[in-house]
């Protein structure tokens, strides 16, 4: 029996928002029994909106925050000047204990600012990681990091892989994930400094199942289960990728005879985000989920599950343990040289 | 009315070598009446192929190379120890002013190598770029670089800019192309040092029409005509954006009825890049043309006739005229400050 989980949902956070988050959240608590959604945001905006003889709003809750950060705002300055922000005081809720996780469609730069200031790194991790998983024809592949970190360092690269290893397996249930290496070319000597000293530590290290280098072509084909990938390609890939999709809906036009075709709606469905919804923000010390800011409710509600899944996995925990052992080996290795 | 140009094609590159090439040449001299084809591979091996009845034999000419460069040989290497290679021969035809153009599906480091040995950098260019043609639902986008430089400096991105919008002007006829930075966001501010300061160079450079940073998800929307990027990340989006055209055409599945309903065959048409055969090397002094090793005769007969173009456009000598004029610029500036 999963047990009861409080996700803190940024309810101003988003394009359509506060209208959408409300959605998504009584649609995840309809869904899962244990689940209990604090939807953080303006208190007279939100009751408004929310119905009172609703069968999950005893399961929903709102917890007052006055100030919202807009989109285009910096956001280690917006995160500084507006603690009563609702990305501010949802991340408050996880580390005073009144809530398990978080999820936003904020603007994502505040998102991992306050996530870092609020929940603090993980023991053992220099620079966090924003996971995105990318459908393929067979089982998705976990790409990390897709923008959070650009300008990563070899041993950033390292604690990405462990990351995304343990990630994978708490969440996506695989046991010895393979983890693999964005570069150009699949010899260990491709590409520039700082890929082939990672591909030199990933290769070294016992605690990952290295597959080595994977180009651009072999993501969708599954040669690996993580990838690791600076945050500047990882976030020039994902985006690519949505906006292939929204090519291919576009071309196939909304409701039209190919789109309901047996085949064309895998492909549809194969390239359609908004099914896998949030993103994880990994390497805090704490459960925070990233969503597209034009997320549909369909997608902030499978975000909430997401939190939910990493909450009862026990992944930060895991993740804790893991970096641990690393920091721990690496500075073994280097007394030892 | 067309000069005739002679392209120099590699007989021995690709996987299907040298039934494809030949084949390829074929079929591109029986298109354009005022071009000839310079196989160069192992004669015998050619001859066998070549039909003398063929209406289209006497504008194919065998030249005699002995050696071939594998897939998997180190370029450098190769180029050095094969002087009788179907690459070093090609290419040479073209120094010794027996060739207007070269075109091979072989090793695309070898070609680089081996390019810039035999052709020579332009004056004023620094790395040489591949520039890749993305197919998008308007008009196509010219991304450079794409592989041949990992590890570009902002000097580098923005001799990249002048290359790629003089070829587009050149060969897709827009007189003052649009060109854009690759980034993570679409603030100055966004992405590592390189980029940033590259920002400043280009948004500062008046012989550019920059329209800023475009995002991943900007590119197939048409924001710019011409993409900067490092070699890096355009080289993973490029294999990445084939892969996915793959996997969309594999789940249409072979001849079925999705692939052949109108919306479908549009989107298939928009991803298909052997429809556009060949990337250009641009830097080098000279016509040099690269395509995938496993490209079909009709992306080589592309390549071929894409060659052709840039014979006749005069882009080499359009290139070399602005390079130089940057040069003198540049130098100019750093003297004055």
């Amino acid at each position: 029996m999963p047990r009861m989980v409080r996700v803190a949902l940024d309810a101003m956070g988003g394009e359509s928002a506060p209208r959408v988050p409300v959605r998504a959240a009584r649609e995840a608590v309809a869904q899962d029994q244990d689940l209990r959604v604090l939807l953080v945001g303006r208190r007279d905006d939100l009751e408004e909106i929310l119905e009172e003889d609703d069968a999950t709003r005893r399961r929903l809750e709102i917890v007052s925050a006055s100030q919202t950060v807009a989109m285009d705002e910096s956001p280690v300055r917006a995160v500084r000047r507006k603690p009563d922000s609702s990305i501010v005081v949802g991340l408050r809720l996880q580390r005073e204990e009144e809530a398990d996780a978080f999820v936003s469609a904020g603007s994502t730069g505040a998102i991992m600012a306050a996530s870092h200031l609020v929940l603090g790194p993980l023991p053992g991790v220099d620079r966090p990681a924003v996971a995105a998983v990318f459908p393929t024809a067979s089982s998705p592949v976990l790409v990390l990091d897709v923008g959070a970190t650009v300008g990563a360092r070899p041993g950033h690269l390292h604690q990405f892989a462990h990351l995304g290893a343990i990630y994978f397996r708490d969440l996506m249930g695989a046991e010895d994930p393979r983890v693999g290496l964005l570069n150009v070319g699949e010899e260990a000597e491709k590409g520039g400094d700082v890929v082939q000293e990672t591909h030199r530590l990933l290769a070294a290290d016992p605690g990952l199942r290295f597959v080595g280098n994977v180009e651009g072509d072999r993501i969708i084909e599954g040669d690996c289960d993580v990838l690791v990938s600076d945050g500047f390609a990882g976030n020039v890939l994902l985006k690519f990728y949505e906006s292939v999709a929204g090519l291919i809906a576009e071309l196939a036009g909304e409701d039209s005879a190919p789109r309901r075709q047996p085949g064309m709606k895998r492909i549809l469905e194969v390239l359609d985000y908004t099914k896998h919804g949030g993103a994880p923000l990994l390497g805090v010390d704490g459960v925070s989920v990233v969503c597209h800011g034009a997320s549909p409710s369909r997608a902030v509600r499978n975000a909430l599950g997401l939190a939910a899944r990493c909450v009862r996995s026990g992944m930060v925990r895991d993740l804790a343990r893991d970096l641990n052992e690393l920091a721990i080996r690496t500075v073994g290795e280097q007394g030892g040289t």
